[in-house]
């Protein structure tokens, strides 16, 4: 399979890489807006490298664009007619796959669900790959390209990603604007912000064996009012997380109300 | 050291259990309002056992009670005139450690920050223990006891443990709430919680190395408010939830702001 990647930044860089090493597949060209990073990521992986769309390799079996959200709908547009054929596919959690039907009939998406960094190595293996395609030929494609990324891929719809990037951002993005506040609240105090891994490190286990609404503990489970109120006291002055400390509250005690009302799910 | 402990749920459960193992400690009884909970935890480490605080044995050099906030002060009281200048100390991260001066000289706490269950293993190594004393006497005893619960004891004073109680909430129980609202959103789409386990222990795992703030990713840290919206339109008939996505994500956009601001602190 002859692919470009279009995009050297930290999922287009963490694509090749993982491509290049299961050795079936062939990444012919890298295309980037920046001549410097596409060439350092084309030498890394053998590729050749342009910073001009209308110099794609039309020699090609599919185009894996990994760049930010806004620009897929205008680099699609801007991909040469010779190439309508071909499979066209995206990266993202939130852009619908039909975003490339106006121009292209054989198109699709391949969303890894986990954050990427330069820099930092990815087990692949154990990351979720979710596929989305047009119809049963790109879907085969797909298939056949996630699985050298991953062992645990999945068809899903437009819809189902969407809802999966919103719950990626509720379990990842929002906890760890929390871990931020659980820091100054330590410098505050002069505490090292350390002390507090273990517990971290334990909160996010637990749930491989429990559901979380069943691994709850604290004082707003416990509906302990003095220890709330304690709490709030230290916050006083900063409004937001008084107001965010509230509503957290608020929602743990919904969570367990409605625990008792619904039959469990699985 | 003699002991006896006062509480035979969780807490005192894993104290009991981990103190014998360290063999150097001697836990002559065990204390609970439920004889048949503190008959079966004592039998497990070869302890007399009473739920009458009169027939606490006497002949002891330290009580340790695990109960809950809100007996501590009740049972600090009923305990015999007879063990006035022995060391008592407590286990809660709230609870002042002074809540036993009325009564005792030689006072404390031990707090281990970690979220204790029953029937789980416990790597006490790995967990932080903060103890605070009222006199020498007192500081030496809880720092001997302590280090044969873990290889991480630190000094701290009240203030201090409330503060690091306090962010305790903010990285275990919000993120765990945040964690069954992401378990909701996939349970509507018939997606499977699992796929966000690798997420979640990433996300928990890289501020090991990271500041949390340095670690950010998602829409909110972009700014980007075609996702924000989308997100938002997916949520909109849980208003609660709805609230709970535009407080994070501001708090996300403020802690950016405040990151190119401020100097950083290590």
């Amino acid at each position: 399979m002859k692919v470009v990647i279009i995009g050297s930044g930290n999922v287009g860089t963490h694509f090749a890489k993982r491509l290049k090493e299961s050795e079936q597949t062939d990444i012919i060209q890298i295309i980037s807006r920046s001549l410097d990073s596409a060439r350092r990521l084309a030498r890394t992986i053998g590729a050749t490298y342009t910073n001009k769309l209308e110099e794609i390799n039309s020699d090609l079996d599919l185009v894996l664009l990994a760049v930010s959200d806004d620009a897929i709908e205008s680099i699609l547009n801007q991909l040469p007619d010779t190439i309508q054929d071909r499979i066209v596919c995206h990266t993202s959690g939130s852009v619908p796959a039909t975003v490339a039907s106006q121009k292209f009939k054989n198109y699709g998406v391949i969303y890894p669900l986990q954050t990427f960094r330069i820099g930092t190595e990815i087990s692949w293996e154990q990351i979720p790959v979710f596929i989305t395609a047009s119809n049963r030929r790109s879907e085969n494609t797909l298939l056949v390209l996630s699985k050298r990324l991953s062992d645990n891929v999945e068809k899903i719809s437009d819809k189902q990603r969407q809802s999966l990037h919103l719950a990626a951002v509720f379990v990842c993005n929002f906890p760890n604007a929390l871990y931020a506040v659980g820091e100054q609240i330590c410098q505050t105090q002069n505490l090292d912000f350390r002390h507090l891994q273990p517990l971290i490190t334990e909160t996010a286990d637990k749930i491989k064996e429990t559901h979380p609404i069943d691994a709850q503990t604290g004082p707003a489970r416990r509906h302990d009012k003095k220890v709330i109120n304690m709490h709030l006291k230290i916050l006083s002055n900063q409004s937001e997380l008084v107001s965010i400390y509230q509503a957290l509250t608020r929602l743990i005690q919904e969570q367990a109300r409605n625990k008792t009302e619904k039959p469990r799910y699985f």
